[in-house]
């Protein structure tokens, strides 16, 4: 019994080193099969600085659209994720979400996009698309959405952005852009300018004649203030840099413009606001803004500062006024925004620059030297 | 020449003196024919206490409605005034603006009312009419505004409340009460009432469906309840105090209860609200409320505290959450307000109470010791 069971246990060996065998080939071609070669620029580690970096990405699934990216934007997020300001960046990590190209490849299932198209992709790369916020278009709100580059931990694989050549997206987180539209002006357009142009549309900030505030005159501030023109507003633009008003007037278009560190000017605009857009990433006196709000006057900050709110009791019960966080806006809207901005002819004003000068850019931007923001042309200068 | 200039100066001095004379008479005629006789209860310093006190009104203009008092509610703010907890009072002060009464005259050119007419009066008695609040209906809101009793600094005279036997109100500030609306539990709704009414309408809080959470079980609180309740909304009553569970629930119908310094049940609950009315009148943590919100929840502050309200940033940014001040509503809408509780049975909670009985009530409403708002039984009790 025991020769015999030896044999029957011989046999079941066999048979299971067969299946491993057969197992292993086909993960082996799976492997192969189910992804493609990439190759981007990555940050290594939380110095921040960005080299060269070969990795893979899925192949190009039945619903996915493969582009080859041509520009990028270089956002304040991207610098705080390669340097791991915020506790929790995982490395190597290729960086970027402000992604616009040209559409190479498409899955079987792909209908809302051709080989051809110019495209773009912005912060998100997907959603749970069960949720309350995903059925009513506002995935940038789903707890389960997937971020273009990997920020927050995760279990699963880490996702890499657009200072890279190739991106593999989803075609429902896929963004159209219209003909002739600049994709180096319009990669910008995807992160910073839906990030003002949502809470300008929840917040009815968007009607003609509104008093419109904008603080801080920098990537978000000066789309900001172009989205604000071309919705027939009135835009005062609110800044510590006295040496931006003739650009904010004379180049930007605003109406007027407050340096916040001038209590007489400060003062002489009281009350007179319907609405600010708050585009500052650090901590600020809320107080003197909400004090430049009518009654009913909206204060909407979108620059992530992490430092608690403080607002005064007695301006904002005697107000009516409010103070909320938007962030950038779903895909629907998204879509809606890139067309309204080539209806407008609105473009982020860019400084192009090639790949090679990122950790310089990086550096500069922390300094906030950039008119208004960075654009990599990747298509042209991303080298192997 | 000197003689005759004399002579002229003679002749001036008499008819100065008869002009002199004639002014002092038609000033003497004009004091006694411009004011009527009032009687009410007084505060006389900070200590608050309250008793008895001879005053004078105006007589009922042409656009006036004069009112004899029946009742009138005790808020807050009266509390506040009669101690100055403000810094501001103005000595003797009669307080309350929560009045209901019976007209008993009506100017030449007054249209809305007649005598015989039960009505109310709550926080203002005028307001500027021209700007641009006062032409949005928002007299609650106007920098012009007169106020009831006088709370604030003022150059002109000071205005008393309706703790007294009669009220002088120009017609525009005069509210309907609806025929057989009990005249007790009606007067808490011209202030505690309309605040928390005049929010849940502005921010979209009145749908059916609607999951409103109630922060602080007290004269604001107990109404917002039944307004809510009455707009078909899903209510969730949050307080400090677990005794108050079976009242939030079984007398005002309540849908569900929180205590706030319960940490399990309010991390149950997190994600849950479309919006919260914070009635609450002190200092108090307001994370706790905004990680309760959905995506676009809605914070409404109506509880005056002076500190700063702290805001955490992610939660705001993450979940596009706004919090927000409200006040009273303007008279169009307090008169809306009359109209909806009448029609859905919906008055305050009130001990009523003898005039004689104020300074006791002051004291219990000091303490929270009251379910829901002390009304005074003016027209039975104030003797002279």
């Amino acid at each position: 019994m025991f020769i015999f069971n030896l044999s029957r246990f011989g046999s079941f060996l066999a048979l299971l080193l067969s299946w491993v065998r057969k197992l292993m080939a086909e993960s082996s071609e799976r492997s192969s099969s189910t992804t493609q070669e990439a190759f981007g620029w990555a940050a290594r580690d939380a110095s921040g600085i960005l080299s060269p970096f070969h990795f893979t990405r899925r192949v190009t699934g039945e619903e996915d659209v493969r582009l080859k990216v041509l520009y990028c934007g270089v956002c304040h997020t991207d610098l705080h994720t390669a340097r791991n300001d915020f506790g929790f960046s995982s490395y190597p990590i290729v960086l970027g979400h402000e992604i616009t190209g040209v559409v190479t490849e498409v899955g079987s299932n792909v209908r809302k996009f051709k080989v051809g198209d110019t495209v773009g992709v912005g912060c998100l790369v997907d959603s749970c698309r069960t949720c309350e916020n995903c059925k009513a278009d506002l995935e940038s709100y789903c707890p389960g959405q997937e971020l273009t580059y990997t920020i927050f931990p995760t279990d699963g694989p880490v996702n890499h952005g657009g200072f890279s050549d190739v991106m593999v997206v989803n075609q429902d987180f896929v963004v159209g852009i219209p003909d002739k539209f600049p994709l180096d002006g319009a990669a910008p357009l995807l992160c910073a300018g839906i990030t003002v142009y949502s809470p300008m549309r929840y917040f009815g900030l968007d009607r003609p004649g509104t008093r419109l505030g904008v603080v801080g005159l920098g990537g978000l501030g000066h789309a900001a203030v172009k989205f604000g023109k071309a919705f027939g507003a009135n835009v005062t633009v609110i800044s510590t840099s006295p040496s931006k008003e003739k650009e904010a007037l004379q180049r930007l278009g605003a109406d007027s413009f407050l340096v916040s560190r001038n209590p007489d000017q400060m003062q002489a605009a009281v009350g007179t606001l319907d609405g600010i857009i708050d585009t500052v990433a650090a901590s600020h006196d809320l107080s003197q803004l909400i004090d430049l709000l009518k009654t009913n006057g909206k204060l909407v900050i979108v620059g992530a500062f992490l430092e608690p709110w403080q607002l005064p009791a007695i301006p904002m019960l005697n107000g009516r006024k409010l103070v909320a966080g938007s962030q950038i806006g779903g895909i629907k809207e998204t879509h809606e925004m890139m067309n309204f901005a080539a209806e407008h002819n609105i473009t982020a004003d860019v400084e192009v620059i090639p790949m090679d000068y990122i950790n310089t850019a990086m550096e500069r931007l922390a300094k906030g030297d950039v008119k208004y923001r960075f654009v990599i042309d990747v298509g042209n200068t991303l080298m192997k």
